[in-house]
Order: structure tokens, then sequence, then C-alpha cells
């Protein structure tokens, strides 16, 4: 049976990546070693860091005076070192899930943080608007898309004080116009590689501005000076990655993402709102995630989400459980997710439908 | 031609484990799906992560009352972890290494550090001894293996304070009475994973004793309490972990490992003494490294080196350059390296004595 994938994160990645790393865990470059056993320094692998970064630049077409890191420790760890390097006294956080809150709560070590909306008394179901970002900020943080709650801010903001953003499951999902942001970073295990690498894109110019001493691997500047290669790197993580981006890059770029990943969000979508047996839990259609579609049975069939879990579960399609903060179901639709595998899911929506709608 | 594989790290790992992680990456343990592309929350994974737990425990003979931790972000950021999470006024270091100094030179942020010896004079060729500990220091670091130059601390010191080793390139080498330790860590990219993911050994009761706010992930707490998997944890990493630690258990434990690693130690070192074209860069037996052996020119040889390297490299000898701050040749002689590699090189060793000295 063909297994669908539509876990949330780590996810599901091209076949091509799949194909390379394997091979390449085998003889990589034809070394006769294994990716795994060889040098960061070796010029093989510089050369897969330096067209890795290459290639994240072109892809999302990011101007001078970025740069991109490739380091360890997980979107988390970003929580600490953004505040860490970049706040004075003042930061605004958007309060958009847990993720957001998160990332938000570390930031309050280092000094004063205003919320400036959430949506959490809704179980964060929508994106928050009409608020303001005190102009004194150092930064303002929002979290693109929320992985959790089906929720994604799909424009890129105009705002007075640096952007900063988590991206961790949105990135190259959609072209970005990197030059409203002064940083963007993310966990690497939806849209890009295996779980083990962080990336981060950098305004060089808004570091070096906190009075604080940083310790060496949390400063953005140790990373940049080092091109990534300050300490040892995740050589396969960033192996895989640069796969990734090659494969993008033949599929037409992240404008051919976006295109594919509209046309299985709205198929999905159509079915969630037409099938009287289920529901979206996102109601603004502006807010919805095009990468995590989240969904509950209707009210009149809410005995029936084990059975429709067991159902679809038996028909391949694996990882749809929603987290336990929302219920229901959680199909990711990642850029790897081939059109085929939402129509499965679809099918097996309607197969459930004719059992039990009359 | 085999190509033998002498890098200092990311370095040789197990065929096994080369074999394993290559079939995983296209299809984990039935499921369908690459390791990379996995929830780290599947019950399949998870129990990769309980399983390297327990091994790793079993392996070292961990006692009761220590935890291990899988964590990103290597060695380095180990080097402030350690002061954030144990330091409250004082620390004292052994200065050993690059390493040894970039980890005390973090611990400079949080409090006071004292040196207690350094061989920095003579670029680190041997380990001192007859230093004084202060008894009211919150720990004691050390390296117990310099990675650049060759040295080794071969034996679980007796000492006053609470101890913490750098193991990143002896882990597994050797049996380890960890009850005579705070913490031990290490990136696990020598005897243990590709590179991406850092074990600690840590004992429980020396947390949670300092005043100072942890950043969430630079507290080891946070680790211990979501059992490594309170973020997303670096899957392809741990997997191949497991990999190594059936292997090592397969081949009779840490102490097999010892006896190997001594025996292949004894074959190079024995050569580089024997052979009038070279010589050692460690002079005291007892602080030779078994794990990386550095050797030079003799001084009448001196102008061959590139000669020699050349032709090593021909000979299939791959990794052998010493680090830029020693100079001369390092063969590392990881767990995995086979004794036919060893044997490899001093055959090439004996080939070029013969080829010049009459
Ligand atoms: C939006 C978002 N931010 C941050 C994280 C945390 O990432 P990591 O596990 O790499 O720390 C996640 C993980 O799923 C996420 O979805
Ligand atoms: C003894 C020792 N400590 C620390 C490090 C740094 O490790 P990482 O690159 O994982 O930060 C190394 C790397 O070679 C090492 O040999
Ligand atoms: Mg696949
Ligand atoms: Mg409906
Ligand atoms: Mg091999
Ligand atoms: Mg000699």
């Amino acid at each position: 049976m063909k297994v669908h994938n539509f876990s949330a994160g780590p996810s599901i990645l091209p076949d091509f990546t799949v194909e390379k790393t394997a091979e390449a865990i085998k003889n990589f470059a034809g070394t006769g070693l294994s990716v795994m056993e060889v040098s960061h320094r070796s010029k093989e692998f510089v050369a897969v860091m330096d067209e890795a970064i290459a290639l994240f630049k072109e892809l999302l077409n990011i101007p001078e005076g970025y740069s991109v890191l490739f380091v360890g420790g997980g979107a988390s760890t970003q929580f600490c070192m953004i505040p860490y390097n970049l706040m004075g006294k003042k930061a605004a956080y958007l309060n958009t899930g847990a993720w957001a809150n998160k990332a938000q709560k570390e930031a309050n070590l280092f000094g004063e943080v205003v919320e400036v909306a959430s949506s959490k008394e809704a179980v964060y179901n929508y994106i928050p608007k009409g608020y303001e970002i005190p102009a004194d900020a150092d930064y303002f943080h929002i979290t693109t898309n929320n992985t959790i709650y089906g929720t994604e801010i799909k424009e890129d903001m105009d705002i007075n004080v640096p952007l900063v953003a988590d991206m961790s499951s949105d990135i190259f999902s959609r072209p970005v116009d990197v030059s409203k942001y002064a940083l963007i970073y993310g966990g690497a295990q939806k849209n890009l590689a295996p779980a083990g690498v962080t990336f981060v894109i950098v305004k060089d110019e808004i570091l070096g501005k906190v009075d604080r001493q940083i310790p060496t691997m949390l400063d953005y500047r140790t990373h940049i000076k080092g091109e990534s290669m300050f300490n040892t790197p995740p050589v396969v993580p960033v192996f895989a990655a640069l796969q990734t981006l090659k494969w993008i890059k033949e599929q037409g770029g992240v404008a051919a993402m976006q295109k594919m990943n509209e046309e299985k969000a709205a198929v999905l979508y159509n079915e969630i709102d037409r099938n009287p047996m289920f529901k979206g839990t996102v109601v603004n259609e502006e807010d919805r995630s095009l990468m995590n579609i989240c969904f509950i049975m209707a009210d009149e069939y809410k005995e029936l989400e084990k059975e429709f879990f067991t159902f679809a579960t038996e028909r391949g399609m694996s990882g749809i459980k929603g987290h336990r903060s929302v219920g229901g179901f959680r199909a990711s639709t990642y850029n790897a997710l081939p059109k085929a595998s939402v129509q499965a899911l679809v099918d097996c929506m309607k197969e459930f439908e004719a059992l039990h709608v009359k």
C-alpha cells in the first residue's frame, strides 16, 4: 500500500532528496566515503555548503546585505538567540499559537515584551488584525505559519520596526519579499531537510547593536564570519537541504511551489467545506494555511472521529491526527506532498461520506 | 582503491552504521517512509530514541541518578551551557588545547575562571600535572582527548569538586567510571554518529543550583524533562548513533573497543618511533592519545613532508594532514577504523623509508 505522508514535521521530502541522500550515505561525491564520514572541511563538503547557501539566496531572491546561515539547535534555540542578539529594551510579539508563545516567553528574559495581539482565546483559529506595534520596539516577531492551528500570514508586512519571522513551516512555499524582514528563521524539517538543521536569513546591519555579551555560539556574527562552519555543521541535513533546493529550482522555483500548494489546498479545503461530515477549524479564508490543513468532524458526526481516523489510516493516510490542543485532523501539504496524496485523502472523505450520509 | 579514512571528525563510522542508515533513508522500520520524513513522535522513532538512551547507559555502565541527553548545537554550544547551568561564582579549567581554551573562554561570561594549568607554551604537546584545583570552584573542566594535538587523559580523576569533561573525541573508546563525573559531553561526530547530535551525560542533582535565569533550550532540565524530545531532535544522527551503539555492543562493548584501540595505537606509535623519517609530537607515552596520533617528519627529512603526504594519499590514506597549528600528520584511529587501515599507513611509512633512507 502506498503511504501518503501528511506528517506535520519532520515531514515528506521530495523523492529526489531521499534518493540522492541514500546514495551519498553510501558514497559521497565519488570520495568512496559516506557523507556521514567526511570532514566538513573537505573540498567536497565545502562545495555542498557553498552551493546550498547560494541556491537558498537565489531561490528566495535574497538581496545584498543579508546572510544565510545553517546552524543547529532547532527553531526553539532561535527563540532565545533572537532577543539575545536583537533586543535592547523592548520587543513586540504577535501571539498566534504555541510556537509564537514560546518565542515570546524567551524574550521575557531579556527585556520588556509587548504582546500586540493574541488569538489564544479562540484556540488560535484566526490571525489577529488591526493591532498597533510600539514604535520603540527593537523588533516585531511573527510566526508566519502556525503549524498546529493551520493559520498562515501569507503576505509580507510593511511595518515600522524590524520584522522577525519564524517561517519554520512555510519557508519556500511561496515567494517572500525578504527585504521587508530583518530576520527569518526556521527548523528545516518541514519544507527543506531532515531535522537537525536550522536556517537563518539575517540582515547584517541589524547585528551588533545590543550591549550584552553574547555567548559565542549564540551570536549570529560567529556563524556569519564562520560561514556556517565555525563548528561542525550538521553535515547530512545540510546535504539533504541542498538536494531539496535543487529540486525546488527544477520544479520552477518558489512561484511554482506556491501555485502547486494553492491548488492542493483548494482541493482539500473545498472538500472539507462541501462534505457535510467535516468542517475546517479555521474559518476566515485569508487565514487558512496552505501548509497545515486542520479539520474536525461536523457536530452531528463527532462520535465518528476515531472511525474516520482508522478508515483513512487503513487506506494509507499517515500523520493526519490533529495536534492534541485542537483535536480532529491535520493534513500537512508541504511542497513535497504530491497532488495525488491530497486526492487520496479527499477520496477517503468521500467514501466515508457515502457510508454514513444518507 | 580502498580509501582509509583517518579523518579527525566527522570521521569513520562502522560499515554497520552506514548500511543500516542507508536502508532507513529509503524505508525506516517498515513504515514505507524515509527516516528523514517520519515524525519524531511516531512510535517507531520514539523506540529509536529510547533504545539509544538505554544502550548508551548500558555500554558506559552509567549509574542511577544520571540522565543521557541528545541535543543539537555541537559540543561548542555546551561550552556556554555548562557555565550557564553550573557556575555560581567560580569555575576551574585545565587548558590542554584549542577546544579546552574555547570552553574556558565562554565561562568568562558567567563568573571567575581559574586556569589551573596550561600546556599552551609547548603547543599543547603534553597534559599538565600537579596543579591545584580551588576547593570553592563550582566545577573543574577537562578535555579528555585533545583532538588537534593528540594528547589524552586516559584515567578518571579523583578530585574535590564536580568534574566536567569534554569527551567529544574519546567517548566509547574505553570504559569510563561515570560516577566520578558531574557531566560528560561531546559532539557525536567522532566515535558515534554523523555530525548534528551532541550527547550529554549529566548527574541530575548538580542542576538547579544557580540563580540566573536560563533560556529554555540551554537549560539541561528542559531536555531531561522532555527526554531529548522537547523540540525536534536531529532524527537521522540519533538513528545512526543507535546503530553504532549496537555495533559497539556486538563487538564486546567499550572494553573490547579499548583493547582494539590500544593495539592499533601501539602499531602506529611503534612505527613512528622506529622509523627514522618520522617522530611523534607527543613525547610522554602516558599522554599519547589512542584516538588522534600526531607525527611529523624527523628534522633531517623535513623537506619531504609534502612528498609523504602525496605518497600516502596516492595509496588511499585520507584525512591524514595534521591540524595547521601543529603541522605534519594526524592519523585518527577511532573505534570504527579497522586495524588494516593502520597497517596500510604503516606500510606506506616503511615503503617511503625504503625509498629515502640508505
Ligand atoms: C512554527 C514552528 N516554530 C518552531 C518550531 C520548533 O522547531 P524545532 O523543533 O526545530 O525547535 C516548530 C516545530 O514544529 C514550528 O512548527
Ligand atoms: C575535543 C573537542 N571538543 C569540542 C569540539 C567542537 O565540537 P563541535 O564541532 O561539535 O562544536 C571538537 C571538534 O572537533 C573537539 O574535538
Ligand atoms: Mg517519499
Ligand atoms: Mg463541511
Ligand atoms: Mg566505511
Ligand atoms: Mg621515528
